[in-house]
């Protein structure tokens, strides 16, 4: 097993930090390397705005709905949807830009967003750092908006904080995840092992629960309930409208 | 320079391979190593369907307009966003998934595609694969979804190729990206230094490609205008709908 298979099987989201600073030179580096993932035809329609400052990093766990997690992380990076940066591109070459007004353009955003956040990750749990991925910040896209001097053609659509986690964190143990033979497939998707696999998954973290004392952890059913029975992020076709984005064609 | 920040650096998409194959065991070692990376709310709203089977491969291209670098892969793995898997997990809770239908749930369902990817190609180098991101299944989710047996809740979004590379993919310069000053910034986005960057870096580009003998290469703003001036990969908002899923609230 190589170092990268290494850290990527053992890779768990760290909640808590010791609140030592994560030094200057690696969060360059680490913003350096993750640029280097690929996007979408080569359009680099992402776009990192992070923070260091205190006040901002507290200010932004209020505006997630209070998160410890992320107001005692020492870094806070918000990755950026930017077609602000492919609109004036297009704009030099004579032309207009039409892609962010379809759900193509939605959708390569948010995926890039995605591939961007993963080699942020990557890369700072590679120096010794621990990392979350905060969705949160789209239950509030108007603030962050704000807060950020985002102009329109962007979005805040997903960020990770960084810090340097505690011992009791890195040693926590590994959450299981669905079994491989649901999740993973050759050919054709299996309903039934997808179903199958929720019911065995449902037990081993109802097991999981019980032989780590976590008591206030919710089972897989449980936790899916309680968030995807809602909407909990109301307002943001709204917000990605106002920002000039259209999700048809 | 550890050896993470090193593959990372040097990453590049790989689009020519030798035709030998990806050893089976190396391919579960990647799927399971990337199904370790994290998702919303530990929803895991992510499904894999890969295939080795050549004719299949070869049908996909042609689905993604012909590609040869598809059709040469000896893996195509299709990331899939699953609120199918959710939405039984909320049944067996005793609720009703709503998520799918929303904008955060599409969203959602993208992000955690793009960090899997990432995930997948970050094993799969660590191999010594070469894989190239795939979006252009998104012009034929129809025949995708039928071809992947998907069921409602369920889209074929992105996807990698993975093969052994070349000697010459794998020695092919690295191609720039734009400044860093224009593509992170501290605290507040700024939109003159994005401007500035997009043009320094069209005329890092135009230079690369004279350096390189690469006449075939779109500047920057060339290719960014060719794809984003148009809505190119139509229907899929209403393909998304036919799935069950909407972009609202």
């Amino acid at each position: 097993m190589n170092h990268i298979i290494k850290q990527l099987s053992s890779r768990k989201s760290i909640r808590q930090f010791t609140g030592e600073n994560v030094k200057s030179e690696d969060l360059e580096l680490i913003i350096r390397t993750a640029q280097r993932c690929p996007t979408s035809i080569n359009g680099q329609q992402i776009s990192l705005v992070y923070t260091k400052d205190k006040a901002t990093i507290k200010k932004i766990a209020e505006l997630c709905g209070g998160q410890p997690q992320i107001a005692t992380s020492d870094v806070f990076i918000t990755i950026v949807v930017d077609f602000n940066r492919t609109a004036f591109a297009v704009e030099q070459a004579g032309e207009t830009q039409l892609i962010e007004k379809s759900a193509e353009g939605v959708l390569v955003g948010a995926v890039d967003a995605g591939i961007m956040l993963n080699a942020i990750q990557v890369a700072a749990e590679s120096l010794g750092y621990g990392t979350t991925a905060i969705g949160a910040i789209r239950s509030a896209p108007e603030s962050m908006i704000k807060l950020l001097g985002l102009p329109p053609q962007t979005f805040p659509i997903v960020a990770t904080t960084i810090g340097v986690p505690t011992k009791e964190a890195l040693e926590a143990p590994l959450k299981p995840r669905v079994p491989i033979n649901s999740f993973s497939f050759e050919d054709t998707y299996s309903d039934i092992k997808v179903k199958d696999g929720v019911i065995a998954y449902e037990k081993q973290m109802k097991q999981f629960r019980e032989d780590h004392n976590m008591d206030y952890l919710q089972s897989y059913c449980e936790q899916t309930a309680n968030y995807y029975k809602n909407i909990y992020s109301r307002k943001i076709a709204k917000n990605y409208k106002s920002q000039g984005f259209e999700f048809k064609d």
